[in-house]
């Protein structure tokens, strides 16, 4: 059994990993730790979880940590650089959800985030956590930034047409839509259901933190740099990503379906739907599965990508132990080969 | 014009008060106050009121008050009791939406608001804002304490068969569901999309501040005492209660929806419905009107009363204009008379 | 691995029965009929089970079933019973989630489905699926009628006071509310969304086909005639269901929480919560569980439970496994320990 | 008072004219005709017109509309080419909703629609009913066809840049969510609340019936060919339509926001929002206004524009209004000034 430690167990990705670790059949949950409710029953904050975990928050002490085999950082940025660097030094593999190693360029990170960087080293040798990219070196892994919630379905519907230089890497766009949940469980006027529910919105017009992230995931893709025009909005739900990516082929006479079908077919969380198909966010919801399908809609090489996953699994906590299944050597789907809900 | 000020605007309730009284014929806005966003433009709070009002929030200043005609006060508990008796005093009449004057007995009041009463005095001559009920000493009251949401709903439910003598006093049950905007725009967890959306659960199970409110109202209209078990639940809604009544005839031979039907025919924002009918929180979205049907589902006796109304307009801010209304010697309807929001 | 048979896969009931067989440890899905997409890819229409399932619909022919050990029925009602009598006898066990056989007085069967039943001795000697209730049963039943969804919140909600004869049993009301899946899979307008979702309303108020079955299992349990006032309301979320039950204790000094802790200590899929606690339809989403919280609002012997369950899961597809399982000496939990899917 | 006839009243925009109309000063509503409700109460269906309106359904019969001064046509498809000629004729003005008159390019209309248009001479004659677009044609029109809801809010979001000259035509994307009640009120399983319920999804990815409507609109005001790639999605809600439209501007030192700012200066119903806005459905929910804003995220010419109105009422019924209102020279906004529905 894996050991495992969980940082900052009061989230939403928190308790999705939660939910998902506990029916691991390879893992064994040691500690979960909170500042705000040390000594408070999991199953009282996450009555979901009554019957499956008889765990009590802890505090977040390395004490805590020294017997995991890996800590899994479900923290708000700036947490992680602060306390991986001691916990790595005992010899304990890290899996970060956050955002704190994703960006190798402190600088840039530094300007979207607001903050110094303090473990800047880190940044550089953290692997990036998106399997369906960066498999083999996941695998030999001992700190993992995981992919963001926008950047995996956006790199994800982008990869097969960017290896196969498909496309031109000037003209992308990508106008993606969340649940509520990407934003956090934290107490906040403007994620009250009485303010977004019933209704839709964009946020971030002017430029969003993943951005930088998209770019450059896409450019290590493409072995060139790419840029983007990316715009989320807002949807009344709580879980589910859709992005709907346009871009432009090169060359009108490839058949893209084949492209996407072809690249995928060893993926076992990536489904390419049949041509005509639109993914919805319900059929990956709770799930660690991506949907997507390719739409052609004139003769002039304007190609359409839809993209779905659930912002808390793919999008974070699912991908996390995607990522752990490689690092430990288990098979990728490990407790993780499960069905979306749907209805 | 009849000069308004509103204390409080920032609210759900505020909002309300300004959608309904920037349209209201007889009205000139003159002043909004909120303590956290002074100075700014009220459109940018509530972009719905974009073109329908240029008005900037305000300090709560009682010089800002002084030439208004009414000062509605739509604040949490505790702020209309040390600001209403100085507000009096110069001659302007109060229309408190905040539970602040409701009870008459302070002790209960003290008791459930956990809280000493600073203007006691004031709240045993308010004369409780419930037009159907209270319609002749509102006409001539210098200070109404609005009825609560989930009291509106109870009372106009029970109204006609209380009145009648047709039912037990001690035999009645008051099952409830509020939308989410009931309790308030403030930054809670609890309330986030992602905590009470696509759910259902019930709430205060072991008491509600409503109650006391709901008992007192019922005693005064069957003229003896009358107990309630009242359970509240919260719908993933924004807007809307509906609450569904149990309660036991003490004449199997009446005629229920006659009742109902004879004690509402002037009623202008009651509707009986027909025979058979379920109303639904929809047909009085964001409307002033009560939807009412009356069911018998066996033959011993037990009536089910099905009640509809939008908690902030007829159970709150809707209700406070029609009291103006009435103060003001305006049609009770006036600026109040659209339907509901339907689909 | 147990051979089972779907008959009726394109409703939510079916959906669901796939979703949660399709990774049950020891089943084999062999075959799953629909009249209307017989030839369609099951993953075409429930793409969740994309990458799950390779099956495709069947047409209904008793031939496609003969090598099952036991076959599903999630069919409207009328169907299992033209069906069941011929499966039974070549020795392959049904469970029915459909109401065909839940009621043994074939009479108030046929008043409440206004049809004739066409095999009554069955009604008469099939197993009431209710596991909590009906264990030893079920073991050893060829033939089980599943609870409804309602009944099955309900039942669980009032056993443990039925069976410590705490409770009289001719003062009991249940306040329920379902979730749309409830209302099956059909073109309709009226469960369009833009006609229930963001809105509530009661439905079925002067009675509804759950209620034989709710008094025929209370009495059961109770060892007497019990009578209910059972109210029905839709909510506007897909999966979910809320029963607020009122009673009213025999003897004020018995303590209520105990009873129901003592009584579902053993249980796998029955929690009760804390005192104080709000069972929510979120907590449970998706899985088999139930939660149950006891409030007593009064020191007049008042006792309110409220119970929640996945109306498709504990209160339909869920429960029918939990049923094989038994039938087939399996434990009870197989397939279905997974938690509900929060947030 | 100007007497208005509704063809086709049961449907979602028959429902919202006749919410307007029930309202409007100067409007009284003589007949509204039905083919499946003839003789049935409309408040029965729409019971939010209670107390507002008390028609009956009468059957589709020339002879009942021969009092009136105007006639909505609120039906599918089809319906009104069949009828306008012979109430023309009749010297009486028509206002469709739907898309029979629309498209000026018969052989395209009848790609898209797959039928035979009948009344092709109708169709060239037809004013286009955007108000912003083609104001003084319309006062003067007999017969005016309503712009669509999508293509209301693309065009609206694109007629400063393009009666400016400060895009290319060649680079337009149109990435629209538009709430379910676009669907309209048929029997379909797809728009059950189980089916898009806290889902979200693109759909006709390969091509949209408003396409060629978009891009006839655009080209018209551009003054010449005009191509655009539009993708509508499917919200969880039932009204609502938030366009993001991607362009490229000409001169990269153009003061896009002026140009928003000062095109529609003296327009009613559209409000240009502060830099940095994000307009939401919500705030128009159920009001004839669209909101705007305009984004620029790089430094490379990109615009991103941000369109919301309600697809029922600024997108189709309000719309409908306030062509009546130019036609009957009556104020722009009469029947029409209230704001949106928040929260």
């Amino acid at each position: 059994m894996i050991k495992v430690g969980i940082v900052g167990g009061t989230g939403y990705t928190g308790a999705e990993l939660l939910r998902l670790l506990s029916q691991h059949p390879d893992v064994e949950i040691v500690v979960v730790t909170s500042r705000s409710k040390q000594g408070v029953l999991i199953s009282e904050i996450f009555p979901n979880l009554r019957g499956h975990m008889q765990h009590v928050f802890t505090s977040l002490d390395i004490e805590h940590l020294v017997n995991c085999d890996v800590v899994f950082f479900a923290t708000p940025h700036g947490v992680a650089q602060s306390l991986v660097p001691e916990v790595l030094a005992k010899g304990i593999k890290v899996i970060d959800l956050s955002a704190d190693f994703r960006i190798r360029d402190i600088e840039t990170w530094e300007h979207w985030y607001n903050q110094r960087h303090i473990a800047p080293e880190l940044a550089k040798i953290a692997v990036y956590g998106l399997p369906e990219v960066n498999r083999n070196k996941i695998r030999h892994a001992n700190l993992v930034a995981c992919a963001g919630c926008y950047p995996t379905s956006i790199q994800i519907g982008l990869l097969p047409l960017l290896a196969s230089r498909s496309i031109s890497t000037g003209d992308i766009i990508a106008n993606s839509a969340s649940g509520v949940s990407g934003a956090g469980r934290q107490a906040n006027i403007s994620n009250l259901l009485s303010e977004v529910g019933d209704s839709f919105k964009a946020y971030a017009g002017s430029g969003h933190r993943h951005l930088p992230e998209i770019e450059q995931g896409l450019s290590d893709i493409a072995g060139k740099a790419v840029t983007v025009t990316f715009v989320p909005h807002l949807l009344p739900i709580s879980r589910g990503i859709h992005s709907t990516i346009y871009t432009r082929l090169n060359d009108l006479n490839v058949d893209v379906q084949s492209i996407f079908e072809e690249h995928y077919k060893e993926e076992a969380f990536v489904h390419v739907l049949p041509p005509g198909s639109h993914p919805e966010t319900r059929s990956v919801r709770g799930s660690n599965f991506c949907h997507i399908a390719v739409h052609q809609p004139g003769n002039d090489g304007r190609v359409v990508v839809f993209v779905t996953e659930d912002n808390l699994t793919k999008g974070a906590s699912g991908q996390a132990i995607q990522c752990m299944n490689l690092m430990f050597n288990l098979p990728e789907e490990s407790g993780l080969a499960f069905p979306g809900l749907l209805p």
